[in-house]
């Protein structure tokens, strides 16, 4: 059976399922795979960690550049992380000709462009099913399986950190500060969460969801971000009460001058499955034109999950490499013409609003008469008293709107002297019940 | 761009919307795949029936033997259904070379092993992602996605009839007779649905879905199957009441012996993703050893989902053939060594046992006595008072109980003269609790 050399640069959580893998699956994965792929290096700058396994000490280097060049190595896997070191080295193994596996996300969506264009001018291809949904094969499903369809929507749960906070805060009624402590005890949650919680890596994996199936490569900075700080357990309690759950959503759909892409906390039914998404999992609604909804769901990080994503690239790599097929679908290409990113907020939809008003006579009547002035209308009230007396939370649903016009009633409401803290909102995604 | 020459056999429900496909989404299929899928050819035995679109008279023919022979048809799409003439057309297909697709899960279930046999020989490829879950690209999970992952578990709702009468049931707490009345009416049942609704399509998928991960043939005889004419509506208030629903579920796992298969009606926990899958919409839950569960949902049938999942098989094949890359995973082959095919009911589970016993006093001690003396422990008893007052509907829920123990205390419970009916008996799935 053919050999094809693997070299591994980053020996983390994740190079480190993944060298166990590759150690110790051999023969699994080269009977399904008729080809067998053979670890030839691991490159990291700490080689003395116990990883929990023993590795043979001549296949261990600290000079990641020096593994690249190494001509036994034909597929090359990044699992350093962060845009620095880790972009010169795939660079680097690209222009040298080899096939780069990757499960770098913030890589992909930064420098996605360039990295496909040096491949495709190299003929060597690109495979990074472990950068988006962890163990969820979800970047076949959009790349084959749903080749045939227009995608309609894209919606995902795609940050396992901040979906545990969340559901912490709902099942056990605690505030976003205290779950997200729980969430460090437990391991999913990194001493600096920002990444996480702010909604930063959810846009990262959606830009590279969408380009995929757009076919253009979507700018970071043009992804709407918000992320879960600002949810309390008050509108979770809300969201409840009205049949909704909350989540840190993606989304991404086509828009007659553009895309709309964006990262929100979004109330979503409670019946709907991805409502049913809990703790450390990840789930992705593709809709197709010809499939109609598809949801892909399961474990969106961890050693084991990620490295099955990131073994399964290793095998496709070297399939690619006996059969010489360098085809790479349309991605991270730089189209011309013009072209918005629109964030949720500026199409059509329902809306969450927590108002936060003094409790004096004739304020809901003065907030709602600002809300039809800019022309929202309102489909539900909630006031509920509250232990002080002093401030009241005003929940409004709204109907179907112009994002832009609540935006500009919010605006002139928060300026209003009957306001004691700046209004929340949040989006309702009332998906198509396809169901019966 | 290279073009690869398309014979599509059967213009029928699929057909039509394959070679619609075929025809409107040349332009996308081939940007993305770089290779170009050509019409070459329709088969059927009608060619005058509206399929809602125009198609070149030279391209229609009767004669499917002479399409398959075409020497400018490379890629050979088999849409007739059934085990007759269609496995002779594909045999033929095959041995002159061509690559297949089919979405003919029957055909596969039977002669799976000739078909690859034959495959392998001639050194082409069969790609099957319509035979499984329509639009949902499950195959490719299982494939692909999951090569590395050894399969703890696969469990599915694969038919969308029988999850369409089961939803219908519950919500409209309706008999089976009329909900399949109900599915005929809106076209989700045939007009003779034995197929569907006695679980003989549900265990096809399953032999599929079981030799793909396990990578031994299951022959279709080996699959215990039980379809959904048993349940009664109030087996679903029960389950309810109990926190379930009744789902006609497919599942297989290793057991030392071999592998346990079966399709029966079983009790899922309400608030597992499988619970939530209503209507014809079908959702399969693959438990691999390094991702843990993963589950894949969409539209089980159809038109548009089933040709969305052969256009994407056509372009997998024509990729193929550009690349002469004729590797087929290990799938459909017929291993040697001792090998058992166990049903679920033959492990140790749950069940729900509903009897109908005569109003007479004693009669539960008795039946108590008898789960005892075989071992069956009682979890929890429910007895309603009926209408008629001469019998009495009893459930019993049991604990973990070696499933023949509970087959023999059922046998002797039917033959006590308080009986009034045969025992019902489901099986209770209790899912292991991943999240959290």
């Amino acid at each position: 059976m053919k050999e094809i050399g693997v070299g591994v640069l980053g020996w983390g959580t994740v190079g480190a399922g993944v060298v166990e893998g590759l150690l110790r699956r051999g023969d699994l994965l080269s009977a399904r795979a008729g080809v067998r792929p053979v670890l030839r290096g691991v490159a990291d700058v700490d080689l003395e960690r116990d990883r929990g396994y023993a590795v043979d000490r001549s296949l261990l280097t600290t000079d990641a550049a020096a593994l690249v060049d190494d001509p036994r190595i034909e597929v090359v896997v990044e699992l350093i992380g962060g845009v620095g070191i880790s972009r010169e080295l795939v660079l680097r193994a690209l222009e040298r000709g080899k096939t780069l596996v990757t499960a770098n996300k913030a890589l992909l969506a930064t420098h996605g462009p360039e990295l496909f264009s040096t491949a495709r001018a190299r003929g060597v291809t690109i495979h990074f099913e472990a950068s988006v949904g962890g163990g969820i094969p979800v970047i076949r499903a959009l790349q084959y399986g749903l080749i045939a369809n227009e995608i309609r929507s894209i919606y995902g749960i795609l940050n396992g950190t901040s979906n545990y906070i969340l559901t912490r805060m709902e099942i056990e009624n605690i505030p976003f500060d205290r779950a997200l402590r729980k969430a460090q005890h437990a391991g999913y949650a990194e001493a600096d969460p920002t990444l996480d919680i702010d909604g930063h890596d959810t846009a990262h994996k959606l830009a590279i969801l969408a380009t995929l199936a757009y076919g253009r490569a979507v700018p970071t900075d043009a992804i709407a971000v918000c992320g879960i700080r600002s949810v309390l357990p008050a509108d979770i309690a809300y969201a409840r009460e009205l049949g909704y759950r909350i989540k840190l959503l993606a989304s991404a759909r086509p828009h007659p001058d553009g895309l709309i892409v964006g990262v929100q906390p979004t109330f979503v039914p409670a019946d709907h499955l991805l409502a049913s998404v809990s703790g450390v999992f990840n789930a992705i609604l593709l809709d197709g034109d010809l499939t109609g909804q598809t949801m892909y769901y399961g474990r969106g990080a961890g050693r084991e999950p990620t490295a099955s994503a990131v073994l399964s690239d290793i095998v496709e790599a070297a399939h690619r490499r006996v059969s010489a097929d360098a085809w790479l679908p349309p991605c991270f290409e730089a189209r011309r013409g013009p072209f918005r990113w629109l964030a949720p907020d500026e199409s059509v939809g329902r809306s969450y609003l927590r108002m936060t008003l003094k409790d004096r006579p004739g304020i809901l009547a003065r907030v709602a008469q600002v809300l039809g002035e800019h022309g929202v209308s309102i489909a539900s009230v909630v006031q509920k008293e509250t232990a002080t007396g002093r401030q009241v939370a005003v929940i409004i649903i709204t109907h179907e709107t112009p994002g832009r016009q609540v935006t500009r009633a919010m605006e002139e409401i928060d300026r209003l002297d009957c306001v004691g803290a700046p209004t929340a909102r949040f989006h309702i995604e009332d998906f198509k019940n396809e169901v019966l």
